[in-house]
Parts: C-alpha cells; structure tokens; sequence
C-alpha cells in the first residue's frame, strides 16, 4: 500500500516530483519539484525556519555560498576523506561502490577484502575486478578564467568545489557573528541550502541524490554543558517532527550511533530513523561535534575562533551539537506518513493525508456542474473572496465532481467546496472533508 | 552619502553580507548573506513568490535542480554562445575580459579592434597581448565516477555544467506541467534558485557575483496575445517593485532594448534600470522569448511542444513572457533606497527606512537600564507577549539606550519599544518610531 513505487508514481502523476531533465532522459541523482513539490518543500522549509530561527531568541540564520574557498574541504577533511570505494570491472568497465555490491563489507573495504567476497559484475555477471580506489565525491569545478590548453599546475591553482555539506557554510561565518552580534552562549546558527555529492550509484528516488537541500543548527555551547544542550536539542527535533511536521511519534526511532560508527568528528550521534516504505532509515542526525570544525578552521586560517564569555572572562572554543536533516529525506517521510489507500461506501481511493499547515492547496473551489455558467459565476465569486483571504486556494472545474475529488484527495486538499443550485438560493455551499469524505452545509459568510 | 562603500560598509559591520569564505581571505565572486541579510533576502524572495505565484491564479511553482543534463545548454545555445572575450597579457599573464579594459568596443569584439585600442595590461602596464579568445561562462563538472587517469573520451562523456540561469530548468518541466495540470493559457510557470557566471572579474559587490539567486516567471501564451500579455507582466513588475517591495517611482527607469542590443531570442526587451549608487544599472528584465526555447527543446529532444487548446482544437508551440530579476540586485536596491544619513537634534546618524515587510525585525524590546532586574524582567514579559505574537522580535539591552536606538536605526527596526521604571506603575512603555525619532507612550495591552 505505501510502498514506494506508489509514492513515486503519484508523485510524478500529480506533479509533486518529476525526474531531473525529464524531457533528454534524464540526469541520474537529480529530481525536479514540480508544482506541488514545490509547494510542499516550501512549506516544510518554512515550518522549519520558524520553529528554529524566526520564534527563537537565541538562532541567527545564514545563507553562504555553495562555491567555497577550497582551504574549507582541507580544514574538513573532506579532501582527504570523503571518499567512496570505488571499483571497475575488467570486463565490461562498468563502475561500483564497492561496499554496496558485496555483502558483509564496509566503505573502507581494502581490494583483498573485496575480491574474498567472490562478487559477481551486476551488469555483465563475470568476476574480474580493479583495485579498490578512493573516490572523492565532491564536485570539482575551475572558478576564473582558465582555457583547455592551460598547464596543469595553472588549471589546478583554480580549483574549487561544491559544497558537500552546508555545516562549514556556518562554522566559516562563525567568527563574522560573533564579531558582529556579540551573542550570549548558547547561541545557534541556522541555514537552509544545497548540498551536492556525487554518488556513484544514485538510488532510492530521492533518498539518495546528488543535489540535496539540507537545513542544519550549528548550536554553540560552553564545553561543560554539552549534554543539556544536546538534550535541548533531541527535545526540539521531537517537537519539530511530531507536532510542527506531524509524523506519527510511532514511525520516529532513535538510534544511538556506536563510538566505531560515528564520524570521526563526533563524541555522540544519535540518528533518527523512519519507517520508510523500503525500510528504515535515516531521517535527520544530532550530532555533538565537539570543536573540531572551529579548530581545524583556527589551525587552518590561523584566525582565534575562541569565544569570551562576557561575565567570568573566561576565553575558549566553543563545542558545537548539531541537529542536521536532509529535506528530501523529511520530504518523501512526509508523503509516506500520509499516503492512505481507503474505501469509502466500497469504492477504493488514494488520499494523501497531509497536515493542514503543509498541503499546497487549503481549499478547492468548484462548481457542481461545469456547463452551467450560473454555478461557474457563483463559484467563482466565491473563490475570489477566499483567494483574498488566503493564498492557498485553487480552483477545479475539470471533469466531474467526483473526479475532482478524487484529484483533490490525492494530492492533500483538505477541505473542497462546492457550489450547486441551493447555493444560488441559500448561500450555503458544501464542505467536503478530504479524511472523512463527509459533506457539510455551510453559508458563504462563514467560510 | 547613498555611496556603495558606505552601503557595504554598513553590511558587513550590521551582519548582513561578509565576503565569501571570509575567514580564508575570501573566494572572489561570491557572498555570504549574514543573520540580517538572510532575512531580508528571505522576506524579499517571499513577497515574490506570495505576489506572482500564491496570490494568482494563472502560476505555478518549479524547484528543478541546479545540474542539468547537458543537451540542455546545446538546445539553449548556451554551449556555443554564453562566453565572454577573453585576453591575456603576454608579459604577467594577467588576464581580462577585453571589452571591460579597453573602451568603445563590445562583447564581439575582435583581436584585430581590441590591439587597435592600444589599451595597456592595468597589471603591468604593458601593451602585450595575445588573441582574444572566447571564455565559456559556464562553470563545469563530471557527474559519475571519473577517475584522475581516465582518457578524454570517457571524462568527456560525463561533463556537466551548473545551470547559468534559472530559465532552462522551467523550459524543460512545461511538458510535464502541461501533461499534469492541464492548464489554460495563459499561464506561468515561477522559480526562485541559483544560477551560476564564471565571471572572468567579477565586481561591483553582489551586482556581478559568480553564484546568484534569479526569481523568474515563463508566462506562456497564445503568439497572438503576446503583446497584452507583455503589457501585464509589464504591469505586474511595477505593482511588485513599487507596492510590494516599495522602491521609489522615480528611480526606476524604463529601458526599451533596441534590436541589435537585444538578445538573440527576444523579439522586445524593457530592461528596468535603477539608480544605484554607482549609477544607472539594470534591476530586472521583461523579454518577450517568442517561442525560441520550446523550439529548441523539442528539436533537441525529439518530444512535441505543441499545445493544444481544449476550445478550438488549434495546436501550436505558446510563445513566452519572461520577467526575470536577479535577488542580489533587487537586495541592493532596497539597501539603496533605504540607506538614509540624516540629523536629528544636531547628531548625525545613519537609518535604513526598510518598509515594515522587509525589516529583519520589526520590534526591538529593551529594558531602559542593564543593570536593574525589575526593569529586565519586566522587559522579558514584554518580550515574550509580542514574540508570542509576532516571530520578527528582537531583544536588546547591549550598551546604553542611545547605542540601541542607534545600532537599531541601522538595522532597519521599525519600532523600539523601551520598560522604564513608569512601566513598573503603569503598564505603559516607550514606542520610538525609527523613521521620526519621535516617542510616544502605549499601555503593554495595546500593543
């Protein structure tokens, strides 16, 4: 029932989500929000800049570059470690992500290890295989004037790359806050953005893309009170996934992340993970990151990134808890949370049971019947009063009522209103609950 | 006083744009937006997208990504067109765009006119020049598993580029739009996103950055109608610019592109000019596209454009509106407009007259004192009451309550409102308007 291949397909049906450069076949990793989508991820990108920037008092938001000075990824370390075993086969050339194709590996699988699993190609079936090889998932780029006969060293001096994270965007403006607001501990900074990594097999529709729009707090914190302030943290994830989002409580599974597990930058990391379709998986991270970003980023620009706390005069790095979740991941969390097969008085229906604050449409306006232009003027004069009121209203005069309400279910419309000849005597109209299908009389005036 | 410098000045100290990777002495061409800026981009990008796309009828938002498969940028002649002349100095090596160095010649420009300008390297002083060549724009990548001594062939196979306009990503989903909403003509399809120039020099603070945020608006109609509905986009800007973001009339400037200055595909242009510090710049752009990219789309892909209309049967290739605007500009704008150095009572002091929608934060509450813990608490009731109310409130109690008052002045903060120990009596505070200066006296309920 809410198995993937139905979420995709109603998503591409409706125009929630397309596949990237749809019209020239494509371009693997990359998705297009169509109309809906769009509508959507606007509107559980806004719910979460409200709930962690706008109604706070200690978040300031940030909106860096995606292009950065390249020392960033040295500082990282994701120049030298962001990478994915990469290996070819011998026959057919075709190229893999070591781990994904055989069992029982991790990512930092060595050849040997590799070729002891007696994997077979899953393009041409032989076995015969290259070295394993490290492959850097950041996008490379040239920025400036470089010309394809330049040498190499000239060519290289020019490289830069998109960002494969948006946290660094805000370690790197740490400095700029702090110099320009003076903030008290704790104090968080927000940004919403893209993140590009190039996957070599990009799978799972859009779980695992290779352009992705992450929103991320780095919160700031005196080292001795890390543990209340990831507490604080877990706390307002909850509150942001159950009550702002409104995913079933029960579908949320924290997993304590193993000290063999974590990145190497964090002391704890606790991974929310979904009931998605395919499984569970991970929904959104909190790590505590310690101070390794603000260090690396001192050690590498040679610029103090200690903090000084006004009262006691105390000076140091500040140690950072970040709660970090990628949109699309949030997104498809969203669709299967309220994707719901039904049958209302035997007839079998897809409802999506969006919450009302995250539907692209509020209100549906029809008319009863679309050869009547008596209805349609009506209709329309009530659309107008609510599309004053409120921006999320649509209009729908396509085929028969009971079609319209079938689209309008599938893509979350909660409440459709319709005008029929009663109306043209009482000003009332008829309320149609999308979760109940129940049909209410109610006068125009109290809409 | 409305100079640039003093507009970046005020940036950077208020935390509204740093540079780029400022903590690693920058990367040219791109700009970090600051808690303040971030805000004001986002209330500017949300005012667009409330006025042409939520509040109409006839728009529909797109989110395509930023990568695209690479037949788009041939079927848009981007590939072959969107380059700049490029010329190096033989001495230093220095190169430059030939058309901004030397004077009287344009983009066109060739080896033989640049040489006959006598312009000398503004690096070394030399008159030492090789050709002019042409400098693709376009910022390049591979998608995929590209390994460093993979031949040219197979890295060739998988070149792409980041999206140099938002446009093609709105061309390419019309199909799927079409094929799922059913649209009347005319109707528009919206975007707001990143687009990408390799810039050869980029200048003139965020005017020519290399990574921009553009908003457009493909408004596709029937070819004979092309005119009224230019008239209304036409239209539609000014209300937008004028009522919406509250730029003033008479530093708006109309200018009609004259055929040969027109691009390639437009068959009319107005570029709307503003008044910027440095002088008359374009703001945005209204184009009137033909049917140019749907033709080229469906030569490249093979895939029918044609639209059919559901009254009269006809079918044909709509021709396109295009108003488009560039974010980086628009901010600048508003900065411009709202940069203000005036004297009250005898002090000079700087004031940025944001309208209210715009203004990072439309409240800042302080208590009168710092050091008084019945003034503070009171000062946080007030706090908490409007922030309950209003997510767009600051707190203040830095410095002394000229400090604030001045320091809010030059963040745009419409009202201050002040707990002084009358407070402490008679539930009313001090409400200073920003603009005026002027104090008036509210009860706490009426605020």
């Amino acid at each position: 029932m809410e198995n993937l291949d139905n979420i995709v397909s109603l998503c591409k049906r409706r125009g929630f989500i397309f596949q990237g450069s749809d019209v020239y076949g494509g371009m693997a990793g990359t998705w297009d929000f169509g109309p809906l989508g769009t509508a959507l991820k606007k509107n559980i990108m806004d719910a979460w800049w409200k709930f962690f920037v706008e109604d706070r008092n200690d978040m300031y938001g940030i909106d860096a570059a995606i292009i950065m000075n390249p020392r960033t990824w040295v500082a990282s370390g994701h120049t030298a470690t962001f990478a994915d075993p990469l290996v070819e086969c011998k026959e057919c050339k075709s190229r893999f992500r070591a781990d994904k194709i055989a069992d029982g590996i991790n990512e930092s699988v060595t050849t040997e290890e590799f070729l002891n699993t007696h994997t077979k190609c899953p393009v041409c079936g032989k076995e015969s295989w290259g070295p394993i090889r490290k492959f850097n998932m950041m996008f490379e780029t040239h920025v400036g004037a470089i010309l394809p006969d330049d040498d190499e060293a000239t060519s290289n001096k020019n490289i830069a790359y998109l960002r494969p994270e948006t946290a660094q965007g805000i370690f790197t403006n740490y400095k700029n806050v702090v110099d320009t607001f003076y903030p008290n501990l704790p104090f968080g900074l927000a940004q919403q953005g893209k993140a590009f990594r190039n996957e070599i097999s990009p799978r799972d529709f859009i779980l695992r893309d290779r352009e992705c729009s992450q929103m991320e707090v780095e919160y700031f914190v005196h080292p001795d009170t890390w543990e209340q302030n990831f507490e604080l943290m877990r706390t307002l994830q909850h509150e942001f996934l159950e009550n702002v989002i409104g995913l079933p409580k029960e579908k949320i599974h924290e997993l304590e992340v193993p000290a063999e597990d974590r990145a190497h930058y964090s002391k704890r990391t606790i991974d929310f993970m979904y009931d998605y379709p395919g499984g569970e998986e991970e929904l959104m991270g909190l790590a505590y990151r310690t101070d390794f970003d603000l260090s690396n980023i001192q050690r590498e620009s040679g610029k103090s990134m200690e903090y000084r706390d006004k009262q006691t005069g105390e000076s140091f790095i500040p140690h950072v808890i970040e709660p970090s979740i990628g949109v699309e991941r949030l997104f498809l969390a969203v669709m299967t949370a309220a994707y719901t097969e039904d049958e209302i008085n035997g007839e079998k229906r897809t409802v999506l049971k969006l919450p009302e604050n995250l539907a692209p449409y509020k209100f549906c306006v029809s008319p009863l019947l679309k050869n009547k232009p008596e209805l349609i003027t009506k209709a329309k004069e009530v659309f107008d009063l609510l599309k004053n009121k409120y921006s999320h209203v649509t209009w729908d005069d396509s085929g028969n009522i009971g079609k319209r309400y079938r689209k309008q279910d599938e893509i979350g419309t909660p409440k459709c209103i319709v005008i029929d000849f009663d109306t043209l005597n009482d000003n009332t109209v008829t309320v149609r609950d999308r979760n109940t299908t129940k049909q209410t009389r109610v006068n125009i005036a109290n809409l």
